[in-house]
């Protein structure tokens, strides 16, 4: 079985995606392919890269994961295989490398020599797919390109430290039921937090405490009438490990979530507060 | 072959449906996965059933149907394996199986235990995926939890007979093209008709006949300029046996549909006149 | 292994697409089954063309292309098997198969004959679903309905050569990013063209230059700071081969595209000026 994700920001209504997929169906005997995302918003890097992050370690290891996003071939962008964490990954050079590992980190990364690079407009269907299914045939990678040890640094927002009892964070995604999820992993906050009390400021929203889960957010032992209002913030960490601000229930397209009702997007910033 | 299907809120641009594609495929050899629908409204729990009741047995007997919608446990929702009419359906007893069936007809209703039900704010990927697997590798289903009988109750709307000479149905879905799929059945309103003839209110549309489908409305026998106006109402019994209200050819986007013209959307009522 | 696309205009939230999955599964043995888009604007003929035509031959000879768009059969539109190219394509008489392919060009076109056609509101489950499967099933064309050499025309757009200095072609598709496609194929461009120089105009845009992918609009080789504006319009031959207007890396969400910034939209036209 070979397994060949496809992450870009083709959108599903445009012929971008199934070309890629008959060409692979073409090429490699019954592939598996699945959809990540395709939904990526046009151009945004970290998006594509929390997404891809977020799901490529539950696909088998020598899944094939193409990056279909800002993939032209430059004088600034280069086109790349990387070997990392047992998995493939295949897309331009464009900083999403440096999001899914530190350089130092990867097994192998080569620089794809392709006669069809230079001059492409659609390097995911006219090169990516010819490289997957060489990766799929067992070719040595070193015989796709050169090998490199540099990938293009990304420069992300990181939680910001800025006194021991003040930490600032970032939204860095709004899901679809607008919940926020910041840049503030579970573990750091751990350790910055080391047992104290705190407060999380978002926006006007204020919050004691982080819930396992969102339905932890309510007391089901109390009487309904008596239970947390459930219009109220929550936080909690994401499957992922994030630190997340939502709403219990919400539905952006009817009574709102806790991006329109916080007026917080991405990039915008939190505060938590430890006890001194 | 092992076919699963996934019915989920998650929408198509967030990480939650190719994480749980991605384990399944880690977790079962070649699986075949399809997507029911991941666009359904955020905690609809009718609007899942109606979607997933409308195709679920369109698949081979023994498909496995996971549920991601609402899906966290707590002290007043348990997750559930439940067999019914040579079909798996997992999900969490949030009212959905009481709209798949009545709990009398299930043949097998699981309590499932499993060690990360208590804290998962992702049980289909936690949990769901792990008693899929455990289903396709021919586990007992004893083995996966407890027999139980009983499954949460949805209080839906259905057709009110306010008279012998008038129905009253109730908008259960606003379909793509904006058309209005009611609660009334064509068993149903067979059995109230009786072959006399009625009027359909649906809000200031008057219809009197049903069609067999969308292009009876047309008479295409007379000259073009003889037809029946396209902008009018029309009725059928959509390809599931319920009633819709729709407009021909409609596009909500560009000169809009029976919902759009009538105003009519979800839990709005239509009323049924018949001969006295 | 049977591959099988879908094309249609049921969006993804609807019970349709999953109903056809269903019973392509329950009918055929472990079928390959791709989505081509199910995005298509409602009954839009053309633009499901557009899409099919840009993919079909991706995918390996022998695939079948099922179509679900305007599908009842009515007096005025039959039910069709076509296969061209190496290719099966089954859907309604209602234009499309006249923008695959001229009728003479098709090696053989059947007009099915089916039990459930007549009445059936839902064609692409109720008839195109077995018909993919007979053909799966090796049975003979002919044994499912009549041979034909007929079908429906749809008058297309054409691009107009209003002198030998001037053309004028219109806008066929508008992508994701906002970009506009045109009917103008790079073929007729380079004949009209015949190497002498030229200015498309495009609404308040005027370009002299067809670039050979979206970043050639950038000269790298200069300092940021002197590089072209990426506000201003620029042209290319799509991956498709059709002149296409883009903005570099747009985003129609965020600061506009071509379409959205030139106000132009399908079905609006453009003009190139050839050097006298």
């Amino acid at each position: 079985m070979h397994i060949i994700t496809l992450t870009s920001d083709f959108g599903s209504k445009d012929y971008a995606v199934a070309a890629v997929k008959g060409s692979l169906l073409d090429l490699i005997d019954n592939p598996t392919i699945i959809d990540i995302s395709h939904e990526i918003t046009p151009y945004n890097i970290p998006e594509a890269a929390y997404i891809l992050n977020a799901v490529y370690s539950n696909f088998p290891k020598n899944s094939i994961h193409i990056i279909g996003i800002d993939s032209e071939k430059t004088l600034e962008q280069r086109h790349l295989i990387a070997r990392y964490n047992g998995h493939y990954f295949i897309g331009a050079d464009n900083g999403i490398f440096s999001l899914i590992a530190e350089q130092d980190q990867f097994d192998r990364i080569i620089e794809i020599q392709h006669p069809k690079s230079k001059d492409s407009s659609f390097p995911m269907l006219d090169i990516f797919v010819d490289i997957a299914a060489q990766i799929v045939f067992n070719e040595e990678l070193e015989n796709l390109g050169n090998s490199t040890t540099e990938v293009k640094k990304w420069i992300k927002n990181i939680p910001d430290l800025s006194s021991e009892n003040e930490l600032i964070g970032h939204v860095n995604y709004v899901d679809r039921y607008g919940n926020l999820v910041t840049d503030i992993s579970k573990e750091f906050f751990d350790t910055v937090c080391n047992d104290r009390s705190f407060e999380i400021f978002a926006s006007n929203a204020k919050i004691k405490k982080i819930h396992q889960n969102y339905n932890a957010f309510i007391n089901f032992e109390l009487p309904i009438t008596q239970r947390q209002k459930t219009g109220n913030a929550l936080a909690i960490f994401n499957s992922l490990g994030f630190l997340e601000i939502a709403l219990y229930k919400s539905d952006p397209q009817h009574g709102g979530s806790a991006s329109t009702l916080l007026g917080l997007e991405v990039g915008d910033s939190i505060k938590i507060v430890f006890e001194g």
